[in-house]
């Protein structure tokens, strides 16, 4: 079973630079989150740009979307920072009928040992095998549809839009 | 969507004795993995055994297959050594028809911070939510069968009992 | 020996905000940094500031003056952001004759993994036992005399003033 | 001022081999946690032997004596397993009369996260400094004279030998 893992940045992706106590992009550290995994799927990873999502224009949605579609396989997980996810989830749900396309992220940056991003990426990669043709948000151990996801800003978790 | 989580040991939840040297189980620290990850998918979590996977005896495995039928929900993980995990599976999968089961483990102690744990925790239980009924080993961000699966020991690596 | 320990905050003790990215002070680590290093010293520890050291005014550096003077005992090691770590080193230095005060810090915060606070500890407990009375500021492996001391802003290391 | 560093092993060092399940010694970390300390002082860093200290052999105590004589400079780290450790010193401290030297080692491997290594690391680098000549054991953020330690083995950590 073939699957691309496009990286966007997010938290994920982020280091700590120690000169200015600043966050930043550096390389995706996927790899080596595959490797400490011991995942043998043999993914496809293709870094399209490391930036924050709040950051995330229509223009760079619209490059995701092309590498979604494009020759693409079928199965697609997509690492992505957390503001925004559930707006992109959004813009690839009604633009793509014929893939399995996975979003997922951290709260806390990979490099800084108490993050979420190692969870994540295997919950991730596993909905991606199994699920039927669609958009998804992945995070807090759950799946959600494009259609009915939200962040819930106080708690950092993900949940349906009608919750609470 | 219910989800049972029985812990049996193996090296996941293995500890370091640093009085003696040797490797001890305490307790699992299923509970703190799933807390790392913001899970909230509201598991209900048991410690059958903590026991490394090469003792377990089929009395044991009797008592695990019990967790599995009587009055529990219809998807269950059940964390497990990886020596025997395979065979565990096979006993399981011989005798449970109407629930949906994932075996998972670690190659690495969760507690020496290099662990596949958190990673292999998160596939399964993405994997147990969405598979039908059916006994799986789930390693290596991969699915198996309990029919086709066994542990490669010079890698380390799960693969179908046909590989290589 | 009775040693003295004063937090005052700095990278040493910051946290990572999961919410806003952003990073901030709760509770000092350096008890159970103390616990990793298995030290049994019987260090007195008391909170003076959770501050940023560039945010370190005279009112907050005489507050520690006092601290180290009024009745604390001759040996005292300070916790402190590596910003103005030199300034509060001179301020400290001229005031102070009858005591062994050390200063240090880190780079990188504690909770970060990657962190050199447990490596500064472990120095600066070392030399507060050994040196005679003055002031001095103890970071990448080495003590520096408060007159001779000032940060590299573009290495991060301290050095002497004299140096390159 | 030049510091030579000795690598003899002890659990400092000790790797998880995964698929035994043992621990085994591979290449010291002691480069890389001078690395995460920021320490830049120019260490000399031989490795002697990889070996657990129960197994420490006086032919092995020879070898660390020459290395610790011969052309060495007069500051001296010794990174040693904790059972033995005692044992290696006294044996240094009976035959050399013209250097400092400091044994240091750890309760929980490097590699463990929750070990101990990088707090004693830096202790040793410190009490290296500013000690007389002399041998010395540097574990708990104490520094204990050859001929006055012991290690408490019901407690792991090292007092004096009339300690209780």
């Amino acid at each position: 079973m073939k699957i691309r893992f496009l990286v966007t940045g997010g938290t994920f992706d982020k280091e700590y630079n120690e000169l200015t106590g600043a966050l930043f992009f550096k390389d995706t550290h996927v790899r080596e989150m595959l490797r400490l995994g011991r995942c043998n799927l043999g993914l496809e990873i293709r870094t399209l740009m490391m930036i924050d999502s709040t950051e995330m224009s229509d223009l760079d949605r619209e490059m995701i979307l092309k590498s979604c579609t494009e020759t693409s396989p079928e199965r697609i997980v997509i690492s992505h920072g957390t503001d925004t996810m559930s707006e992109t989830a959004r813009y690839l749900g009604e633009r793509v009928k014929d893939r399995t396309i996975v979003l997922t992220g951290a709260m806390v940056p990979y490099t800084f040992g108490s993050s979420d991003g190692l969870f994540n990426l295997g919950s991730a990669l596993a909905f991606v095998q199994t699920l039927p043709h669609g958009v998804y948000v992945v995070m807090n151990g759950r799946c959600f549809d494009w259609h009915d996801v939200k962040k819930n800003r106080s708690t950092g978790h993900f949940e349906k839009t009608k919750d609470k």
